[in-house]
């Protein structure tokens, strides 16, 4: 079916569609390794363009494509068959602040860091924080469940959205989820929404928990000589009943690749621990940080250095914060890719996963990083290779199987808060597949039509390398 | 379609099959106000058993009602249509309790001070607290995402489920969810199970997150002269950021009850407040309910008395305990029911609320004591009346319709805890009006028989009073 531009303009305006080349190259990939072309791309402006959109995509069968900042590692957002790009950075609202509620509402497009920044003067904050905080929208963490470096303590977005408004595939507007912290009404569609990547229903409003701003925070690192000796330190600290705000581990790559672009002279170790904790309380906060600096102590922790000093913490999280873009740094030629970017495990399994994942990646002839939200049993790595080369996404296309397989033997799932897209399907589809009917039924009851960002979850291709444009050049 | 018994005791054993009235009166009743008999009540003792019966139930389209201890108050567990009562109570094993994972993993049948006995010596509990833990099931806390008095810190039982293996209405076997605090591997259909009443699934075993037992605790009281002031002070301390373990209200009719009942000698006040910080420093559970002390006292409040002693905190905590046992002591003739039981509403609309109800009581000449866990916006009401006279309940019958309203009017949603059932039936699907066809299409794919739990939620009556059998005695 060929798409009608006119048709498109008539329903948000001649400025709010695209459809010549330049844009729909810049439209085509996200922070994956993926890129395929989408048809147009739409820019509503309000609820009732939305629902006129999909009316038209519904009928005319032609998959719709929701996106935020395109800040996805998954290609969540990469439209492997075409058809319409919805960018819903235009509906960027905020709709009310009730701090006496403790909620607020925003349109879908409202930028995470922005959001913040108006809640600021209320004293609350909203706490999900992924590292792109910056340029990310409400909506797109909604479709993956965002979380970041504090949901060891305040949980992932899912977690704070307790209702939305959506349009559904046919165009229907519904209202899912209440007002309220606690809700025993039924069916919590609100929160099957969360994580659902823009196949169930596009969110064109979002009714979120805020949490007040903690007024004392301190932060401190430790270096470790093993990865055993750091993993046991987070179980302990969690098992100990402690709540840090942030609780995050490096691996010796991470430590390299910092070190390299950086130049901040951290320890040669095999990990080094970030942890931070905040409230309201100042001696609550020294006295968890001092049974931290203990369990340090007890795990064999060197180097231990604790502030509540703001240079000082800025210093201290500045290995961490620079980690992303650091690692195309950690050698000449070789590049970051978004491959089994993250995982999620249980925690006791934390060292012996980024132990596997360095063996894994040596077998297969590429170098992977390790580190991320181990508090919360969350790992993020990235693969870095030679994108040019053929028989590196070779390797690396073994070493994302291998990762994944163990992952799944130790009992954690494929995804802890990148969200699956296709870059993860053959993954997430071992690791379901006794529940990948149940999806499908879900998905086909709400999406007959199958025109919500089709190719994704279960229903994504069995091979992401092959089944998949590349937006990279490789020579064979 | 009449049930082959014979089948049913080659599938589970002569021992766990009963037909015999005195059981079916037995099974025909939870805590509602309801009634209805089933035709067979069956006890599957593991996964297997479960899945036979739903194959043969499946096949020959018999309603199948799975039940905890049926102390739910909204009639989830009353079989409308008859069918197999699935008694869960067999599949009682604590499978694992993992403190390095921060996890644990049940069968349906372990009972809520059961589970938390179990823990201890660990260091650990499951948080969720409803008031009927002595006897109730994690199985029935799922159906019903359950969370009494720790809800304000602590949330629902929603929050602590992150897995669970589930036999669908065809008897397919499937694993949700994960064994991590942080998962974003799809649909999260774990999620979607809890609060939906057995009408997806049989849950046949829970993950659940379990959380460190704290070291200190402290409690305290005060009185308030209006509503309004007891109401500004609840919101006041969320707003401030302090999470209390504990935020409870009682109002006029509460407090005379209990004093009738226990001989307390509480003060003739609009309205008491109870609340409990609890942590692993004193200072700072100290610090809070110092705080919590000086909001009390800018609204007004009156006897503020706080203590960490064991011995006063449960005399404190005394009538606020025993408030539902008293309530049939409120008056002479006058019994409790669960109707309009529950309900939560936006934290800032409490103590319009609640002085909405004791309006809409008098009016329908019917008494409503309001109480609950304020801290998290839920309130819980008893309508007591005397249940042998018809224009009593049709009196009930009015108020509870004009609660619903109130509560929908200021943004609440029908029910915190106790789930919909069919109680709440008519003002839940007011409510969600706009969703009921998505939670029709999704129970449709799920269940196409409609085997499982059947008139209930989105399919329950239009009127709770005329459609169904009530467990009292009317007299015209």
């Amino acid at each position: 079916m060929k798409i009608d531009v006119k048709k498109l303009k008539e329903i948000v305006g001649e400025d709010n569609v695209r459809d010549n080349i330049a844009d729909l190259y810049v439209y085509s990939s996200d922070a994956s390794v993926h890129s395929s072309k989408p048809d147009a791309i739409v820019r509503p402006g309000n609820v009732k363009e939305v629902q006129e959109l999909l009316r038209y995509a519904n009928k005319n069968k032609i998959p719709v494509i929701p996106r935020g900042a395109g800040s996805g590692m998954s290609g969540q957002t990469v439209p492997l068959s075409g058809g319409i790009i919805l960018d819903m950075k235009r509906m960027d609202k905020i709709i009310e602040i009730r701090p006496e509620d403790v909620i607020c509402k925003v349109e879908p497009g409202v930028i995470n860091d922005e959001l913040n920044m108006q809640l600021k003067p209320y004293g609350f904050f909203f706490p999900p924080t992924p590292a792109s905080g910056k340029i990310c929208t409400i909506g797109g963490m909604i479709g993956n469940n965002a979380s970041g470096i504090r949901s060891v303590k305040y949980g992932a977005t899912r977690d704070a959205v307790i209702g939305m408004k959506v349009v559904l595939a046919n165009g229907d507007f519904v209202t899912l989820g209440s007002n309220t912290k606690v809700d025993s009404s039924g069916y919590q569609l609100a929160k099957l929404m969360v994580g659902s990547e823009g196949t169930l229903g596009i969110v064109v409003e979002a009714t979120l928990l805020i949490s007040p701003l903690p007024k004392f925070r301190a932060m401190g690192v430790a270096n470790f000589a093993t990865l055993e000796d750091a993993g046991k330190m987070i179980s302990n600290v969690i098992a100990a009943g402690i709540t840090p705000s942030m609780l995050e581990l490096m691996d010796k790559v991470a430590i390299t690749a910092v070190n390299n672009a950086q130049n901040l002279g951290l320890p040669d170790v095999d990990a080094i621990a970030v942890f931070e904790c905040n409230g309201m309380v100042k001696e609550a906060v020294e006295y968890d940080m001092k049974r931290i600096k203990e369990i340090c102590k007890r795990n064999n922790g060197t180097g231990i250095r604790v502030s509540d000093d703001p240079d000082e913490m800025t210093r201290i999280y500045e290995g961490r914060k620079k980690l992303f873009p650091s690692l195309s740094k950690y050698s000449e030629g070789l590049f970051t890719t978004a491959l089994a970017d993250d995982m999620a495990v249980p925690m006791s399994k934390i060292a012996d996963t980024v132990h596997e994942i360095h063996e894994i990646a040596k077998r297969n002839n590429v170098v992977m990083s390790a580190y991320g939200h181990c508090g919360a049993g969350l790992i993020h790595t990235k693969i870095l290779m030679d994108t040019n080369k053929k028989s590196q996404w070779q390797g690396a296309k073994r070493a994302v199987k291998e990762v994944y397989e163990y992952v799944q033997k130790v009992g954690g799932t494929t995804s802890g808060e990148h969200g699956i897209g296709f870059s993860k399907g053959p993954s997430f589809k071992q690791e379901k597949k006794d529940s990948l009917e149940m999806m499908r039924a879900i998905k086909k009851a709400l999406d007959p039509n199958n025109i919500l960002n089709p190719h994704k979850l279960m229903d994504s291709p069995d091979d992401w390398l092959t089944a998949t444009h590349l937006r990279y050049q490789v020579k064979p």
